[in-house]
């Protein structure tokens, strides 16, 4: 029995609210059950240096987590004066998932900055910030089609994410703080609406798995991405609606 | 005429949220108008090393601000990895409004933490931010009675706090940004429920003002408190009724 | 009776020698009692770049403290690495302080920091930075007359400061560290000399004060403050004329 | 045809030598093809201040680049003032890998501390480090073994590393930089000698990928990781063997 | 002719001025020329950490200069968040010149740091601050013995430095800033009153030098410090005097 | 006896491989005894900032140490987020030396930068780098005349840098560890191969000493010297006929 009482294939009740940020021209307060996260998406007409003058935009994201964000409460990075490796490797993971789906050509010489910031955590937080994240990207590019500045929305594909772990209650799927915490193992799996991988990160907690647990994880995922590509749908549609 | 259409004397729409923070204390999501901020106050049982063995407690506070809460996003102070004069500025001036109406000796050996972060910002976040601590603050002390820890809250009264500013509509109470970016001088005032003067900080952004322009701005600052400290009082009632 | 046995409305003796810090284009050591602050105004033909093309001129100020300008000796701020919070809001007052005064369009596109360095601390320093700080923007101005750079000093009035308190002695003038380390409740007040209100920070120590109370101590401000323009213009009349 | 002339499934020549960080408990250079690790094992004789008193171990890693490993000159992250998120991502990998294998309750309280420091980069530095850190790791235990530290080795396996990818020439083991730069995906994979799967990283650099090709590098993880262990081996018996 | 028109082995006028520091156990303002720098001894009843339990002092030396001390503001070290690798080289070579003439072990356990602020910079600084440095500390020391705390002064000799160059006018001594700037080599001495050395630095700005110029420079660094001693000693006992 | 056996003016076994490091324009891995540095010169074709338009070059050094390079590992300079003192110092020395026998003029705006890292420590890594940067400069310079950049190489000569020392066992040339960490004076020469100094540090680590011991030291360190051009020549002859 998983601590929570859920099936093993179960995801927690998920609820978006777009707009939470009403400066960023796309926005989505995720919640996955205790674990909420407001992603913001911020247009800039310009590109980093490293992109200047070639023709193409840029995506980018940056991940933190209020103190109280957690059980108990964790130094402020600002005030600590460097961001974690952890809150590094995050925001990194964000950033590339979301390039995977952009048509940076079609995008031009704009940045966009995706901000995901941790309100409450309760596992799950970076595979909540992508799911969340695509929605406020979405909503952006949807902006930018209809103030005139982009022709149409370039992007490729949907993408979204989710825990998968090996706990006392076998293979289970979007895990809970309590089931994060004794895992023997997990995986963050980062897949596209079409079938495609984006992104694996399978870690052994203990001991070393198998290969054969890996592809039961694997399963879970794509089960429960499945429940994330249509939520995101209906959410995005509803907020171009209103 | 004010931009929003609002009297010279009236606050913008006030709703507090309790509990946002699931793992604080206490906690309230303040929201004055479009300015909306999370306090959160965390209770750790050991008190700062120049504080050790005197037998007293510690308040203070921590503020950050979402990258996005603003108009045009601002860096991230974690990434650069500094925070701003302007923040440190303010998270003093909270800590100082708290300890102002905190009894530390009964407090004991316990420091509290309060996290104000704003997630949407439209002027006179750091009053919001006062105003809120303090009942993040309250709640988080109500709980150290509950659970046996404190024989009584060892508050010695209500703080609440409430910009006021010089406008081309003259003077007026709570600015939002479209006031607060053109007065001619802004004032912001920290008061306590009895009458008293925790804080003032006022300051000429144009020209200097006088002193009877002073005495209009206190004035309106003694009717905004007035609604605030009813707000707060009724907020943590039903708080602590349900 | 005040540990130092002055008159509650008594300034300390003050001293002021211009020239001190030689290579700067205007400057003053200015002595308050046991409190020493040298202020040197630098000139650069530039502004910061959220100010270029526009036509006007900045005016900051920077802040220090000799590592054993106090009682203890403190650490020193570019070996930690960083500026603390109270160092940040006193530069940040300093500057606005000036800047109340100074005509930015007259000035043109000319930059003027201010750097306020205490080797000998014994309360009010912020003050007396103050105070000296328009003695060495004036100077340095005059010179920028002198060589033909800009027509006439851009000076709109004179500013300066003086701290007041609320001791056991009652209310009192100009507080130095062993009334200041006592005191309930302190302020410190910017004023100009045509009696406009540039600045007003007020900070109940211990106990909430009253309006009344705040009423005494800008009362006592007016009176020690008048002296101080007294002497700024004294000391830059000589300057100018030797 | 890969831009080397190498089949799909084959390694770049390897080459390690043992004690050349002649201070170190135990150290391996690690050369594969152009690039060139140099991994050093230091013992302590004590444990992070989260572990103090819990009758365990800790190893970690750090990890680095010379500023002229790379094609071009990168900023020297000690100049810079802080390692890059890619820097400590991967260093957080390493120490992971490295704990998988170790018995740290038979370790006791004592850290080890695995340094690889990257001499000359030319693609897949993370898992030669991974490699080699198992070298250094191994000898430095067996150190504490012949110095009467420790009773027995506390390695429950053995771990080695190796990137694939998907490029021009199809599904490839082991990518030097020029595949690397031009690969539409890669995976890194840290594997045990026993079959088992410590760390699975995943990434589509352009297109997402599909599990059958997902499958096919894994495939190819395993055929070079074989290859890996036994020359871990046989560089480990000799090294103990003189 | 040496731009100043001095002699090439002339000093230039040194003026001390002792107890310029209130709170400093001791305490020397020098200037030498237009260089003039505050150096404060301060004193406390402990010691760093690797020299805990071991039954003897330390001396160490911390240097800064204010921004405008020099020709032009140079930027604020507390403010850039660093000192440069020059400030660091320093007040490193302060530290060795001072500990070269303290015998620690009959200091005990105390610390004793010297801070030495440029408040004008003329050529020359870190000489200055040696041999200022010098009476701060023997100040310090001397209250030490006054205070009962010590029951003799722990000092093996006097200290002071001077530098000498190569410039268009030939080998000349104490170089100011418009020497310093064009010379072609230059050498710092630090000696002894007894004839011993404590610290060469010599340094080819330009063309290498030979040893029979540098042997001139030592015999003029000599000659220099011969007086530096017997203005050292007059100034200590002036101030012990009184 | 000195604890190595070696004679007083023997310098220890030295051994250079150029090339080590590949993609550096010029590189030297230098060892002398157990101290080994690996030089490597980069070449980039622009100026800092402050030499842009003046039609000249720069040459400048960065020095590290891995970790594990010495006895007890030290910490990562990366990791604690700055350079020590002794590392700024050193790597502006390294710059200084190369400097004095380069002709910037001739080098046009292209800048050099020449990172020494030490593999492994066992004293004298300061001058190793010296001797070993010059190899790596010079074959990089060589590269940009084959390549064309460049009509001559624009060295005006050869440098090269040794350490001597008093120890128990007298003056000796070359000091390892075991003697550095005794030493009662140790200094650092940085020669011409034409006679001339460049750059003399000259430390007493306990008493002073004097001018008899001092020229001693330099005595052996001329000796010494002598056999490093030699073994530049040579080392850059094999180099470039290959």
């Amino acid at each position: 029995m998983r601590p929570s009482g859920r099936a093993p294939d179960a995801l927690r009740p998920v609820f978006i609210q777009t707009g939470f940020a009403r400066h960023a021209e796309g926005s989505a307060l995720i919640r996955m059950g205790g674990t909420e996260v407001l992603c913001a998406a911020s247009v800039e007409p310009r590109v980093p240096s490293f992109l200047r003058g070639k023709g193409q935009g840029w995506v980018t994201a940056e991940y933190g987590m209020l103190p109280r964000a957690t059980h108990n409460r964790g130094p402020r990075e600002a005030a600590r004066g460097k961001q974690s490796g952890r809150t590094q490797e995050i925001q990194r993971l964000i950033a590339r998932a979301l390039r995977a789906v952009v048509d940076l050509k079609a995008l031009g010489e704009i940045s966009i900055t995706v901000d995901c910031d941790v309100l409450n955590a309760d596992g799950g937080t970076r595979c909540a910030a992508i799911t969340g994240a695509w929605i406020a990207l979405r909503l952006a590019l949807e902006k930018l089609v209809r103030d005139g500045v982009l022709p149409a929305v370039p992007l490729k594909g949907q993408v979204a994410a989710i825990s998968c772990g090996l706990t006392e209650a076998g293979a289970v799927l979007d895990l809970d703080y309590a089931e994060d915490s004794n895992a023997s193992a997990d995986a963050n799996f980062v897949l596209t609406a079409d079938g495609g991988i984006v992104e694996i990160q399978g870690t052994a907690e203990k001991d070393p798995f198998t290969e054969a647990q890996f592809n039961t994880l694997m399963r879970l995922a794509r089960t429960g991405t499945a429940e994330l590509f249509h939520i995101q749908t209906v959410t995005v549609n509803e907020a171009l609606a209103s």
